[in-house]
């Protein structure tokens, strides 16, 4: 199943897209709503090489990552000198509910990217993580 | 299945959807790779309602999007100011081979975001377009 690298892109190993990730603040999650694929951008921050990001109650983000394998992407692109990375994390979403990771995670500075209540605290542990960079040319 | 709007956010209609997908440069596309969701950044267009970016032959971009049911998110986001949008574009994926719509894609302003050959055009027809605003607060 092994596929030839992307041309024009190189691998970066695991510790570099944790570093990147640890130097951004807004995300993309990528979920499934019955059957249906769909994005929804995000503040997050990192714990213990978990995304952690808030979602509020009822709203579709956070019925679709209950217990769900979603797909998280971070990147910075310049598309005028044609630089850039691309990091992707892909894990099962929990809720942190109590105890003292959730005292950490309140501690992030994860201000929701709208207003309103939201007061669940999700984690994406970082089970999968792969990052490709623009090679210069 | 109606479902309360997401508090802080209002929903944006699918005339200024495409007025602002017009707008951008970049977005993300979100694919399943062997149930494993992904997301990869794409420089694209819009042509007659539908998005269009390039992939590179024998890619996992390639290969996940053909006549697959894939998510397009663009977004623009001030963390600073707390000002932004995101629009989500659902559709399946088809390639452009030939034809007078393969002209007129060949001429949209594609740059790949890696360099390489990314010779296949790929169109995502608008079916289901959502976007949806942080209300000032």
């Amino acid at each position: 199943m092994s596929r030839a690298p992307d041309e024009g892109l190189e691998e970066i190993d695991r510790d570099e897209c944790l570093r990147l990730l640890m130097g951004r603040g807004v995300g993309r999650v990528a979920v499934t709503i019955g059957a249906v694929p769909a994005v929804f951008p995000v503040n997050y921050g990192l714990l213990d090489e978990a995304v952690v990001f808030r979602t509020g109650a009822g709203t579709k983000l956070d019925a679709a990552v209950r217990h769900a394998v979603v797909a998280f992407e971070v990147d910075e692109i310049d598309t005028l000198y044609h630089e850039g990375w691309s990091v992707l994390v892909v894990g099962r979403a929990v809720e942190i509910t109590d105890g003292p990771t959730f005292e950490r995670a309140e501690h992030l500075p994860l201000r929701p990217w709208a207003g309103g209540a939201r007061t669940h605290l999700v984690a994406v542990r970082a089970e999968i993580v792969t990052g490709r960079r623009i090679v210069p040319h």
